[in-house]
């Protein structure tokens, strides 16, 4: 038999541990982070972002809707964009957006690939 | 109304343009690319790795089974790994592995995210 690699194979399931009741915060679990790349699952069970706030990011994030359903505000857009599983959007740094609605039950899973690329400020994402 | 963002929002689902019969090669969409970054839905209908062989990556890779189902060995490993969809792996670079068998109808999609580490080589992925 050969050897086994001298590296850990990581691996997990995205519909592992999720929350039976709706949680008072969004759940956030890092599947991976090297520097300039964070991968994570974020749970939602109806949350969405305070009025008249908006997120800001300085790294670029690429998010796949994979259990549930949402819908997102772009700004500057006239309308929210509907999330289904599936369906994935590509927000550049500095792209503001907004959660408007997330499904509670069940709970809607998120899978966020934060990167930052060379125009992205160097600051911590 | 606010002014339009000078940036570009990309958009899009990972189930569109599927295949309806089985196909000679993998389908490969790059859904985004920046240096050391690249994110790509692949789309298997019964492909495997050939036999003997393994892939021996210079990046990284995070892979996450969106539908269908696949198994995968891990060099040096005793037995297949089984995919199903939600589950993740992430193989270090080069992490030997090959893809033993995939569904191929419906097909089998996967979100592949493959990244260059400061340990990584160089080489283009």
């Amino acid at each position: 038999m050969r050897p086994r690699p001298d590296v850990s194979v990581q691996a997990g399931h995205l519909g592992d541990g999720l929350p039976a009741e709706p949680q008072a915060e969004e759940l956030v679990d890092t599947l991976m982070q090297s520097p300039g790349l964070r991968i994570e699952r974020i749970v939602s069970t109806g949350q969405a972002t305070p009025e008249g706030d908006w997120y800001d990011q300085v790294w670029d994030e690429f998010v796949l809707l994979v259990a549930g359903a949402a819908r997102l505000r772009i700004e500057g857009e006239e309308e929210d964009r509907a999330m289904q599983v599936g369906d994935w959007i590509l927000l550049p740094a500095h792209c503001r957006h907004r959660v408007e609605w997330t499904q509670s039950t069940p709970p809607t899973v998120w899978l966020a690939i934060h990167y930052q690329t060379a125009e992205d400020e160097t600051a911590e994402a």
